[in-house]
């Protein structure tokens, strides 16, 4: 989905190959992907995995997610590192714990840590934000994927105590981009059995 | 480190500040990185936080750390996002659990399992890397970050499991590079009482 609202913002069309958790495994797919993730790319001669890396090379293709100026382009990158290495890492901690240790006589326990960490990135943010429309003057690449990982808190009920963010996830997911590419990622899931 | 050691592979000066945990949450250090974290760079116009994006930037100041070749570059800033991505936070993980649930009556058992998903990042990064020097054909900023990763694992008795990392650590740690910034590095801990 990011990668796909990537391509919406700069304008460039693509194509999309689904690939199963079998396919996963299988030689093919950890040629282009040692670790057996999701995404990968190919564009040309360029083959990627790693959505931060992606989502760079998508953005330096075309205007619209990285400034021209090189403070401003410097800074969009920062705030991609910033989605990726500081908000995004305690979601997944929680994703995980909800996964892979539900069951545990520890979970509820540490369940509220988990999100106390989560808290305490989200306030850093939203004092950051403040009334601002975006993290630096314009959209960038660096809004994109910190809208992306703020979505993922969905259900949680954390991210309701910071209006701020609330609204700037609102006004990021309103853009015309965001919701071409919302609908063609929904159509693969509602196509499917 | 990190940091130090891209600016001794491209040859070109720079001065530290240090900051205590104390000035973490200050204003001053808040305005340069609004998650109170280290290291944050300043360079003329350009304030960055972020080690990644820090060292994407850095790295494109001079030779040496990012290949000329589209292509290539393309995978150096690919493998940054891998090893900070991928590799580093069950590592993250682990010295964070040790942290801050070394008494908690789980910790034993979560330690197993937090070793385990280390072991498999390590195991599929061994697989890529084979007989190989680098994780491409050429020493990049991707291997500096990854190197920087794996010896964040020292004393945890996992990377000892994978020869050819091993070799790979000490094959990049043995660069003149890494050397003068390790040096430096290490002065101002045994300059300080």
């Amino acid at each position: 989905m990011r990668i796909r609202w990537a391509y919406e913002e700069i304008g460039q069309p693509y194509a999309v190959r689904l690939v199963s958790f079998d396919q996963l495994r299988q030689p093919h797919h950890l040629a282009l992907n040692p670790f057996g993730q999701i995404p990968t790319m190919e564009d040309g001669a360029v083959r990627l995995f790693e959505s931060g890396a992606i989502l760079l090379h998508v953005a330096s293709k075309g205007p619209g997610l990285l400034p021209e100026d090189p403070v401003a382009r410097a800074r969009a990158i920062m705030w991609l590192f910033a989605a990726l290495n500081t908000v995004e890492p305690p979601l997944i901690e929680l994703e995980q714990a909800t996964f892979h240790e539900r069951d545990a006589s520890w979970f509820p326990e540490r369940r509220i840590m988990l999100c106390d960490r989560i808290r305490v990135r989200f306030e850093q943010l939203a004092r950051w934000l403040g009334e601002a429309d975006w993290l630096e003057s314009t959209f960038t690449l660096g809004d994109l994927a910190m809208v992306h990982v703020l979505r993922r808190s969905e259900g949680m009920g954390i991210l309701e105590d910071y209006p701020n963010l609330v609204a700037y996830v609102a006004r990021a997911t309103a853009r015309p981009a965001y919701l071409r590419a919302f609908q063609d990622q929904f159509a693969v899931f509602a196509n499917r059995p």
